[in-house]
């Protein structure tokens, strides 16, 4: 069985070098060249909770050709569409395509290019680095939630949870991958984008009155969509969540504020607030705080990040 | 008669000095020490427009003991209640007060000071810098707009409005100030609070479609209260008129983004669009974006400003 892992970053790799060190035939692909040519040169370096020099196999998407059992979809929000495209060649009637990007509304760019049958969504907590190209740094431990899109994809689901639970990477099979997806994606949508605006650390966001009021707002908008999307989120349970989770996070700034204030990246941010902001016009509903942090983030990239 | 600028940092300043040139009797008030120490002992140094060290007279409000005929009031909009409360001792039955800070909402301040017929509402564009303690410079031109708070002052604000002109500031008596005044409260309340948060120019802010559509977002809501307060303001009017102003300030970091971004100071957003967040709670109406906007600037002030 071959499994690629389309979207070979930090989290890429971690999936990638587990899921072979378990003996699975994994292929990465991504499409940075100093990274591809570091691994295909010394192999993928391991540090952490596993040291290894690990010999893996990356190419750029368009080269591969070998048809894929599985593939494991791994890349930024917004480089989606271009990956799908890019391995149009690889997917075939029997593949199966896991979905374990960060943000909402995926499941509606995968079905463009992949039967609904074959599309197993997820959502995962686990998390890496890359410290430099051809180098994954593994710490802490998590867990991955999966359910195939359509009940008839269930028996695929199943077979691919156990796959990565062989790989050590704690996967469940769900009854409601979905809500778990938005509840991650509400957590995101609340601190990712305020701390990277304000330019402040979890722990300085939801320290301030102000900032748990801008909190509170976001997840009512959240619940309200989700709500609207069939997906059943208790807003008070949400909160506690989200609260919780800051607590962890306090002394850090989160992934949106590492890409847009420090490395002057574009975000994910139509993914996460934006996605909301788009469907509550569809439904003619008003969210307007996830709307204008929207905007806010967008006018930021355009300051910030070049060849925009 | 005796006039006093309370609150003499650049605009007072201004003030003060054009007055004096025109041969009226004008004592400036303020707190900050080195600032009076150093017009104290070597007088006010003006430069630009007026090259001049002129000899005027400086105290703190409590320091005050002849009764006024005019007073001036030109301090920062969180400052306001202390001043008035400062100088009571100076205003009497015969005592016209003049308001010329920026924001919205101050006649409710000084109403509970002052009585109601000897309060003059007014606004200004003149502009000035305070280079250092003791020295104000002049560039640029001006006018001011005033109008009596009730009709039985106007014989006043005429008075007053003339003496300003002899000074050569380019009063106008007003028909309909508060108008005016929220006019400029809109202009702020754009480009103010949003570059500050944002870290950005006014031309920086205006050249992004996501801007443009933050800023027609506010503009509405300014409209929407003023008009519940019974100020008609044209919503298309207004925005041509926002957008103008932007063109000429593009190059600008407005005096918001010096406050909070460059000098970590408390801003004036509670006299813009937190005044209108708060109105629109009375109302019963939603101002979300001057809500969001307002929250923000007081997280940044939280994050920045020493002793808050």
């Amino acid at each position: 069985m071959l499994t690629y892992i389309a979207g070979s970053g930090a989290m890429g790799c971690r999936f990638g070098a587990q899921l072979a060190q378990s003996n699975q035939k994994v292929v990465l692909l991504d499409n940075w060249d100093e990274h591809i040519q570091k691994i295909q040169k010394d192999g993928l370096k391991v540090t952490g909770t596993i040291e290894k020099e690990m010999n893996l196999s990356i190419m750029r998407p368009s080269e591969a050709t070998d048809p894929a059992d599985y593939i494991i979809l791994f890349t930024k929000a917004m480089q989606l569409p271009k990956m799908l495209e890019d391995i149009q060649q690889i997917i075939n009637e029997d593949t199966k395509v896991v979905c374990l990007l960060n943000g909402l509304g995926h499941e509606e760019v995968i079905r463009q290019y992949v039967p609904e049958h074959s599309i197993i969504m997820g959502v995962t907590v686990w998390t890496a680095s890359l410290p430099g190209p051809g180098h994954v740094h593994l710490a802490g431990t998590g867990e991955i939630n999966l359910q195939s899109l359509l009940p008839s994809g269930e028996e695929a689901g199943r077979v691919i949870t156990e796959m990565l639970n062989k790989a050590g990477l704690n996967a469940t099979y769900e009854s409601d991958v979905l809500s778990a997806i938005w509840r991650k994606a509400c957590v995101n949508g609340t601190m990712n984008s305020n701390c990277a605006v304000l330019d402040c650390t979890v722990g300085e966001l939801f320290a301030s009155s102000n900032g748990k009021e801008i909190i509170d707002s976001i997840i009512d908008e959240f619940v309200e969509i989700a709500e609207l999307e069939g997906i059943s989120l208790d807003d008070q349970e949400m909160k506690d969540y989200v609260y919780q989770t800051a607590v962890k996070a306090a002394d850090h700034y989160p992934s949106m504020h590492q890409d847009l204030i420090q490395n002057n990246r574009l975000t994910e941010i139509d993914y996460l607030n934006g996605y909301v902001a788009r469907k509550a016009q569809e439904y003619e509903v008003e969210t307007p705080y996830c709307e204008y942090i929207t905007k806010m983030v967008h006018l930021k990239e355009s300051l910030l990040v070049k060849d925009n």
